[in-house]
Parts: C-alpha cells; sequence; structure tokens
C-alpha cells in the first residue's frame, strides 16, 4: 500500500489524493491528475463550497452527460462556454510567424464532405444572400500552394448546421471540399453567413442566461486547410461588423481572423443559380510542417 | 454587452471568461464559477493540455453521466474517488468540540427505511457473523439524548449494498431505522462488516486501475444519528485492524471514527436466530443545533 501520510483532512486533502497515484504506471496521467487535483481542491476551499451547492453540480454534470447523443456533444459545448476549448487551443498552437491562426474545431464538423469543383456552390437549398468566396493558399513567404484542400462547413441562413435539422435542411448543405488549383487559388459560391445562437436548451444554455451570458457566435465560416508538407490548420473566418464579434459566446474570435466583405463589380464566377453581388476574400497561410524530432541515437 | 477586455489568448483567457459573466444577477453562482473558471485555467496551463488529452477527458466525462442511473451515480463516485466528497463534507462540518465527526453518505443510503425495534436484525438474508452493535447517543457533556433516531445501513457479507443486488438480496435487507431508549440507548443485530470494492465496472474503476489505485472501502456502518435541538450527523463507523483503514478509496477514514469489535461474554440480547458472540460499541456525541443568526433589524 502507499505510504500513509495520515487522513485526510481539509487543510491537506490535495496532498493526501495525489499520494494515493504514487503507484501510478502513467507518467503524464499522474502529472494532469495531480494538477487536477490540486487546482479542483484550491476552488472548492476558496469558495468554501456548500452541501447544496456541491449535490447542484452533480446534478448538472449528470444532466450534461445524458443530454449528450451522437449528434449533440453537450460536454464540448461547456469546455467552449467556459474558454477550456479556446485555451487548449491556444496552447497547442501557439504559432506566430503570421500563418493564419486556428481556432476551434466546434461540434458541428462532419467527414467526408462532397467533394466539388472551384466555382460551385454548397448551399443546396437556395436559402440566403449569395457571396463569392475566395483567395489562395500560400506559404509563409506568399509563395502558392498549389493544390491544397480546403474542407468547409457554415451554418445557414437560420443559423442551423444541417445535422442540427436533419429532415429538414438537404444533406450536406453549406459542406464541401475544394481543391485549389495550380496557382493555390480557391472560389466558390455560398450564403452570407449570420450570427447563431449555440444549442441552448440543455444544461450549458441554462447554465449561460444564469451567468447573465448571452449564447451567440458571431457570423464565421468554418475551415481546415491542408497541404503535403504543411501544419493543417483548423479555423474559422469571421465576417466584419458583426455585433458579437467582442462577445463570442465560446471565445473563439482572433482579431486576425477577420476577415473582409465588399461588393462584387466583376460579372460573378459562371455557374447556376442567382449571381453573388458580394465578395469575402481570405488568403490562408501554411506554416511547413516541423521536422519530426530526430530519435536519439545510442 | 460586456466591457471586452481584448480578445482571448492564453494569457488572459482566465480574466476574459470571467469578465464575461460581469451581467450576473447571482453573486453567489458568479463566484463559483470564477473560481472554477481560475483554477480549471490554471490546471490546463500548468499540465500543457493537449488536443488529444482533452478530447479524452470529454470522452471521459460523457461516458460517467451516460452510465448514470437512478440506481447508480458515477459522478458522485468521480468526486469520491477525487476527495472532492470529503473535502465538502470537512469544510462544512468543521465542529470541534468532541462531538462525533461526519464523513460521506456515499451514494447507498435510501430514505423510508423500515422503523426497527430495539434488538432487531437488520440482516434479513441470515449470510455473515452475527454481531450486537449496541451504544448511547449523548450529547457534548455525555449526557443521554432519550428517543434519538438512528438511520443504519451497510453492505452485507459479499461486500454489496441491497440496491446493488435488487432481486438477489431480499428488499431492505441490512438497513433499519432505530429509536434510542429513555437513556439514550441503542442495540440491534447486524453483521461484522466487511471491506468491498466501490463500482468499478465504469469509467471511475478504470481510471483508477489506470491510476494505480484499488477499488477498496475499509468495513463500516452507515449511520444519520438525529435528535430534536441537535445537529445531526451523517457518518459511518470503521471495523478496527481493516487492511484498507489508511487508503480508502473514497478517503472517509477519520481516526476518530474506528469502533471497537470484541468478543461477547454475557449472553447476547433476546431474538431469533444464532445469537452474535461479538459487539461492536458505540458512542455517539451530537452539538446542539446552533440557534440561527439574527435577522438585521432595519
Ligand atoms: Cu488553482
Ligand atoms: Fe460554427
Ligand atoms: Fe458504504
Amino acid at each position: 500500500e502507499s505510504t500513509p501520510i495520515g487522513y485526510f483532512t481539509a487543510a491537506n486533502s490535495a496532498d493526501v489524493v495525489i499520494a494515493r497515484m504514487e503507484g501510478c504506471p502513467d507518467d503524464r496521467l499522474k502529472t494532469i491528475m495531480s494538477a487536477l487535483v490540486r487546482h479542483l481542491h484550491a476552488a472548492i476551499k476558496e469558495v468554501e463550497l456548500t452541501t447544496e451547492e456541491w449535490a447542484a453540480a452533480i446534478d448538472f454534470l449528470t444532466r450534461t452527460g445524458q443530454i449528450c447523443s451522437d449528434w449533440r456533444q453537450e460536454f464540448i459545448l461547456l469546455s467552449d462556454v467556459l474558454g477550456a476549448s479556446m485555451l487548449v487551443d491556444a496552447i497547442n498552437h501557439d504559432k506566430g510567424g503570421g500563418t493564419t491562426e486556428s481556432t476551434v474545431l466546434g461540434p458541428f464538423h462532419v467527414e467526408n464532405a462532397p467533394r466539388r469543383a472551384l466555382g460551385d456552390s454548397i448551399c443546396l437549398d437556395g436559402i440566403g444572400e449569395p457571396v463569392l468566396v475566395r483567395g489562395r493558399v500560400t506559404d509563409e513567404a506568399g509563395r502558392p500552394i498549389p493544390h491544397a484542400l480546403l474542407d468547409v462547413w457554415q451554418a445557414n441562413g437560420d443559423g442551423f448546421y444541417d445535422v442540427q435539422q436533419q429532415g429538414l435542411q438537404p444533406e450536406m448543405n453549406l459542406r464541401g471540399l475544394f481543391e485549389a488549383d495550380d496557382e493555390g487559388r480557391f472560389w466558390f459560391r455560398s450564403i452570407v453567413p449570420q450570427y447563431y445562437a449555440i444549442p441552448h436548451d440543455g444544461p450549458v444554455g441554462r447554465l449561460l442566461i444564469a451567468l447573465g451570458r448571452h449564447p451567440y457566435r458571431p457570423a464565421h465560416i468554418h475551415f481546415i486547410v491542408a497541404a503535403d508538407g504543411y501544419e493543417p490548420v483548423t479555423t474559422h473566418i469571421f465576417m466584419p461588423g458583426d455585433p458579437y464579434l467582442e462577445s463570442d459566446a465560446v471565445f473563439g474570435v482572433k482579431e486576425s481572423l477577420i476577415a473582409t466583405l465588399r461588393d462584387l463589380d466583376e460579372p460573378a464566377a459562371a455557374g447556376a443559380g442567382e449571381a453573388p453581388k458580394r465578395v469575402v476574400e481570405w488568403d490562408f497561410r501554411l506554416m511547413r510542417r516541423r521536422a519530426a524530432p530526430a530519435e536519439p541515437l545510442s
């Protein structure tokens, strides 16, 4: 058995719990759980949590788990509204060098979106104000990266993703996979995104309201941009002038990710449907993939 | 909208999230959530949590919520094994004065256990070594408290509570509500409790194993003791010599709660079944109920 360091008291509580992990075979797990225990106990002591408040927290976590389904991840939402998701993102993507910054993936990405041709529209229901989205994928020095891949998704004019409105929206509405051309250029049609509310009919939504916070995210288009030899980037581009840019419910906004949206004076790119009168322009800069650290020789 | 204090960065993360609660109408909720955010962000930064580790944590919490049912509370178990439950207990029951100390309620208490007469046995299946449990309920000065109420429950000889083995154990096995006599005395029959494992076939059990910890609790009998004019106490009494007294999986042991267990030389109290050859002796001391703080007059 582990060395006893005395019975548990309020004064030594974290030490007693951490000492119990002495035999943990996984050093990293031990590090993480020790930090969690130390900070959790500190928080409980700081606020002198009552028994009733503890019971309310247990109940909240239980309801949060029980609302999760294949299409709903309430714990990601909780992490998002507490800023934990963006903090993990910031810690793991501290790049600098002028390359495109990352932001949260969010719960609405879908694997295997349909491949589309440059110029196609991802809007399958024709609802919303048409827009042309175009730009370039380049390296840190601004040199084009030919045939970079762009995975794009966004909410519809009513503020919902297709997976939130199955049966109502066409499948794979406002999603697409595009390949940039020989000079790293991409262009496609979509609709001007609108701000939307994160799902707020569950425990996390009620928490937001109790905290005096709103559930809105400023209008954005999601992208994952990837190319051989470069670090992929998971990010959004945000629409300028949105009323929620400074109070995104999930803290996802970075100043460097606010795009431009302007009137399109040239004739719109060919394609069916109403020709867009507006254009979002945005260039992605990717960072060269870091070489894997050399294995020690001995 | 709230005053912007700049966009979210790893450096200012907790401040940005806390500033967003500015409009929270509930001061206590704001205090608790602010402390939680500050310590949670500190923990994430301290360990530099990776995206994969974050995803594993989300998955763990989700599975923990989804295994909860009317008969299983995996989040209480998580709180217990992290020492959070005992810490909340310690903060809220820092009494001193030589009165009986409290410990965790645990997930197996049931409201409305059957009322039994002094001398009755709470063991309905006759399995285990018979034992007499007896003692007194007194005030801080050792004066008897007549007619104090004792709510008792314990696991069976195989280490399971009746609610964990519905259909296998008789309903309300090893539970009972007793009223002390005119002189605060109580006595009843039961079985000598054994150490048992907390439920460890779920996410929390797998976490314990990954941490190199065992799932055992030292043998104990649960009590809630109450009387008019006194603070009720929720506690256990532990059997002496148990191998897990110093490594209780939920940190519930206090030195002052280890009872005596000895051979019984007098003839056992009357009653059906095998006469107990051993006795657990234990006195409870209750604290006078604190007067409610006077309301300010103005
Ligand atoms: Cu802390
Ligand atoms: Fe989104
Ligand atoms: Fe127990």
